[in-house]
């Protein structure tokens, strides 16, 4: 069965754990396509991990199945689930890391029990290996989210940064740092636009520093920073051709504000950057 | 054919080598499914190498084909090798990559010579492309490892940390750090199971500090240090949602004692880590 | 349909954004081939990117398909293209990424316009996985690369590393740093092999060393400095089991000169080194 099973976790990509997971997916679904989201999450951060699940799974047709294994607490009481949401399949530990996930109105929850489903041997420190993988392969197989074990009401959730009003303006903060350095922020496109729509030029202002929005990274001269809409429908802050996290020595958590300018803030926000 | 054919190199991911290996097994066998183990073994070193060979082999299905290039020999006269063990093939230099493997007392041993499983032109430099890859599509493909080329009664060994009885206790060394910071040791399950079942309470011995041995991370307070067997059957260290290798100082090679503790050195072992 | 699609980008594998490409292909092929050339290219070099995809097409079957996204102009007015040659398919920006294979005699190059083959909403910075990635897709599926819009007569081409006749002598360049430390120069094997046939050693210099032509690395002593033609036909600087590029001082761009070597400048150069 021709299924696609994505791999989100932070195991990285030295050592031979992410194989090993794989194998024992191969083992039961030798048809099965397996796609790399990142093994680069920053050890046991459940929030970068949950950013990427999310990430993946806008872009991903029906019926994928994601697995997201950053798992401090392995051998540990925490459950593991598989989220039916969206029309797509979420397999990992209940920590968090599916909060995103959680709040899609459709979600069905379940706790992963059934012994079947896993190996028949289950260490205490890789249930990525023995439990999650085969749990996706068996799902990639046609087994239904119902028989791996009961309904769960109260799966753990984490605070997910969000933006909010202040002022006339947005208020929101970075919350991932992508290889090029740009920022990716909180505040979604949904907000930008509405922001945009209410009239005259808007301007964003981070790390001390006030800068344009534009359209794309070739809207900015050479080494100017700027926000724009991403391709994950967030702000983002950039620099063209460098980076915005070195430049503007800003990085996760920073705040960003987002607000319609005056024509003295933007000339003077234009020669700082 | 759809076999799994599994890379292991030293090799990183930055170049184009891995792909170029890829695209050649693809175009001899494009229904073979590659796995990954890693790229990033130290540049030439066979051991870090064979031990992800060992690891993947464990976990893998009968029938899965392992290549394996760490190769500081390529273009000498070092033989190359396909060892039929266990139910599953493995293919690399005669340089000790595969000295775990053949120590399997089924394994069989084949040089690769017959020039119709290579490349018709061989580079001196990248035998992974011309030589090894090729020998492993053509194992996907059917063709026998009696086909390559003649029995090898020899083959390289290299030496392999091991653990031994010091005292009353057990004493092996480091043989890898993984990505989160574990040491992962030559101790096997069985020794720590043997040692634990003898009674009392065991505790463990590493850069000077002594620590207890637990069933897993989460069995360790936040920031401790203790001692599990991992997913891999070995005795690891290891530090609740932190860096033992950090935190201990410790690296490959370092020593690790395994003894049953008394309350007294348990106690102030407490307290040091 | 099996066909075989390569990625070569500058994304790195830390963020969602190669998976992202790679969920969009398999949606439109769910039974294409993908191999990861490199994500690792220096952000926004397009040499770099061109010389990873000139390696991998080197070696791939007739009818593979290569994706190249190091894209600076990403949203401004850059055309994308697809080029057709030597038997295999190319998609990307018009930046000069595929120089080396537009050079190729029976090439013919396309720009990508038709909206029938792209994502129905394509976002001003991310055109890797809205319109490369699907355009690829679609060649694996028959489509003709006629089909994607208006033939390009003046596609954009960088300057390449060549190498030049100096004296009785080679000059050219270090294009690349492997890995391993080795140099990757600009030098072929065709001009290596005519001016060693013209008789008597050949001896390379580099970053003021002179050092001898070997044939493998194995024929260096362990440590040593020397020059061969490597697995890609070029002439490559290496330190036996060391980094050339450490030992040498030596990156990107450093001067080479391969020259007929006179008894007492290759003894004094084997002091050196």
């Amino acid at each position: 069965v021709a299924a696609v099973i994505t791999l989100t976790t932070d195991f990285g990509t030295r050592d031979p754990y992410v194989a090993e997971m794989k194998a024992v997916i191969l083992r039961l679904n030798p048809a099965v396509r397996l796609v790399d989201v990142t093994h680069d999450v920053a050890p046991h951060d459940v929030i970068e991990g949950g950013l990427a699940v999310e990430t993946i799974a806008a872009v991903c047709a029906r019926g994928t199945i994601h697995v997201a294994v950053v798992d401090p607490g392995v051998g540990t009481g925490r459950r593991g689930l598989v989220v039916a949401a969206g029309g797509q399949l979420f397999v990992g530990p209940d920590n968090g890391i599916f909060t995103a996930i959680l709040a899609l109105p459709d979600r069905q929850i379940f706790e992963l029990r059934a012994p079947a489903y896993r190996l028949s041997t289950v260490s205490d420190t890789f249930h990525g290996r023995d439990v999650f993988g085969p749990a996706a392969a068996h799902l990639s197989l046609g087994v239904a989210p119902t028989s791996f074990g009961p309904s769960v009401a109260d799966p753990v959730r984490v605070g997910w940064a969000a933006s909010r009003q202040v002022g006339g303006g947005v208020e929101g903060e970075v919350i991932r740092v992508d290889r090029f350095g740009n920022l990716i922020t909180s505040i979604d496109a949904n907000t930008v636009e509405r922001l945009s729509r209410a009239g005259g030029p808007v301007t964003v202002r981070v790390a001390g520093r006030r800068m344009p929005l534009v359209r794309t990274y070739g809207d900015l001269a050479a080494g100017r920073a700027g926000a724009l809409v991403g391709s994950h429908g967030r702000l983002e802050v950039a620099v063209r051709e460098g980076s915005a996290a070195a430049r503007l020595r800003a990085g996760r958590g920073a705040t960003v504000r987002l607000s319609r300018s005056t024509r003295t803030s933007m000339s003077s926000g234009r020669r700082r950057s």
